[in-house]
């Protein structure tokens, strides 16, 4: 987005009836989203939703604290309206997709769902990489595609979400290389490991990642990072990510999963960042280092980890909010109100 | 609220198809919600804003960026629908009302402005008390009265908001009163001050400190720091908050002036604070001290330091959300979903 609407966008906000700077974060976010549509904010947006759903064939290795079936059982509870994410997309009136890029299960056709199974389970990334490359460029096309129909929508807002058990294995590894910093630094419990748990888990990802990339020193490959130690959801939302960006539509992105697919667009093409938001900050401990790296400042803190999109369609009133506000308000002259004297 | 209520509530909450404790604070704020209601949630909440406005004796003494005519302007902006708590109240259904407690200016009868007015402004604090006995009597019942307003409307959840030019350096002086800390560590530039008037605003409120309570080292009565150092505005907010907890409506503070009021009504009746939510955390330095004191946590943190209620109604579909989900999401057994093998 062009700096003009930037500037343009801020002195709309200083004319206001408020004082300068009072809307804090409110005001970088109507700026931004004012650039994003290049001046022409029509509300309210339309938003909507998509839910990545895969396995991971690292659940072998025992990382996770909910059995793979969960991926599957949770997808027929998306299309039965009772997860999360629904309850969420209904009460802020966001249209919810959930897309099949890789379950371990066969769906019957049903409405809201997209059916773009690569193979049934990434590999298990601990003994081969999690994908090979006919496989990533499948995924990362399952995203371009679904970006553009999302552009044929014409929808403004996108949130990114994601359900597979054993996942934050995939986003800690990946956080690892992508930051450089200690494995355990990145790796939390999940969807609720113990200690134990977790420990096995930090030395699952050390090793995968000893075997994928022994040079430790180089700087790895992002797109090589996402076919060795990432997930088919991962990638399609990687490439969902490159794809809305180009088609100039905002996404706010949720936990950790979401915004490990983002650090890797970013590392490949760091202009898409202007149409970046953070929905908000998971208690999962490498989420805030890529945060951090990618320049974002969560719009919410919760404590919340539980994927699906949940942190970003929460986050979608708060972002509207300070569009109407940037739209609606009265300015110091048209209300006739005093400006500051010193 | 009784304990049962929030057993009963985390009970409901394990069930849901989600990671245990994965909703983060939203379980938090379901739960105390779920207890205020006495397990009678019924959605959506009727929820209201309440903007309290008064003018403050000690803009004499130059502490505020801003004009004292303001506040008379800023009320002819909410009645105009031009202000920052019109454009939010109306785009998440919350009714208003402007409640004149002391604005230094005479206004005509409008639909959604409560007349109760008590003085045109409050003493000169660093003169004198900044209310003599009646005038505070007379403000805290006009709180009350709202209350039990809100009550028989049937009002479930209210913000408290506020407008008065000069009031930072009342909340300011009452939170160095209630928290025994320096004065400089409780005070910001409120609307806009630069260096020099925040450093002059410190002195004033230090100075007034020393007239009212000489005897530094004993514990303040709660009433007559509000009283002494207080504002006609901050009276009746106190008063209201009382009210709203005795009628077990609950109450979404917005940032530093409301909280303070909380505070001082915490100080004079702790149990109340089981009906508290912090809606957000303002840049104003103070406010930080006053929800550690009151032990809230705030739903958003987003450097917003307007006042006005914004921060209240920015945060209620948020709570709105938790409720949302707490009542609609589906369990394990009716999604046949497994739990945590481990």
């Amino acid at each position: 987005p062009e700096e003009k609407y930037r500037e343009a966008a801020q002195r709309r906000l200083d004319s206001l009836t408020k004082p300068l700077g009072s809307l804090g974060v409110l005001e970088a976010l109507a700026a931004q989203m004012y650039a994003i549509t290049g001046g022409n904010l029509s509300l309210p947006l339309r938003r909507a939703a998509y839910v990545f759903a895969a396995d991971h064939g690292v659940t072998e290795e025992a990382v996770s604290a909910y059995p793979r079936e969960v991926t599957a059982q949770m997808v027929h509870n998306f299309l039965q309206g009772g997860a999360a994410i629904n309850v969420l997309s209904k009460a802020h009136r966001v249209e919810l997709t959930v897309v099949d890029v890789g379950v371990d299960a066969v769906f019957a056709s049903a409405p809201g769902l997209v059916e773009a199974k690569v193979r049934r389970g990434s590999r298990n990334l601990l003994r081969e990489p999690a994908m090979n490359h006919e496989e990533l460029c499948a995924a990362l096309e399952a995203g371009v595609k679904l970006a553009q129909s999302a552009q044929a929508k014409q929808q403004q807002m996108i949130a990114v979400g994601e359900m597979g058990i054993g996942n934050t294995t995939a986003a800690s590894a990946i956080t690892a290389l992508l930051t450089g910093l200690p494995v355990a630094e990145v790796t939390g419990r999940g969807a609720g490991l113990d200690d134990a748990g977790r420990n096995a888990k930090i030395d699952v990802i050390g090793r995968a990642i000893e075997r994928h990339f022994p040079s430790s020193g180089m700087k790895a490959d992002p797109l090589e990072v996402l076919r060795c130690v990432g997930g088919l959801e991962i990638a399609a939302m990687t490439g969902f990510i490159l794809g809305a960006a180009r088609a100039r539509i905002a996404i706010m992105l949720d936990g950790f999963i979401s915004t490990s697919a983002a650090a890797v667009a970013y590392a490949m093409a760091p202009q898409m960042k202007d149409y970046l938001f953070a929905g908000h900050c998971s208690q999962e401990p490498g989420h805030q280092h890529l945060l951090r790296q990618l320049g974002l400042r969560p719009i919410l803190s919760l404590d919340m980890r539980l994927g699906e999109g949940t942190g970003a369609v929460l986050a979608m009133p708060v972002l509207e909010s300070s569009l109407r506000l940037f739209s609606e308000m009265a300015t110091f002259s048209s209300a006739g109100v005093s400006t500051a004297a010193r």
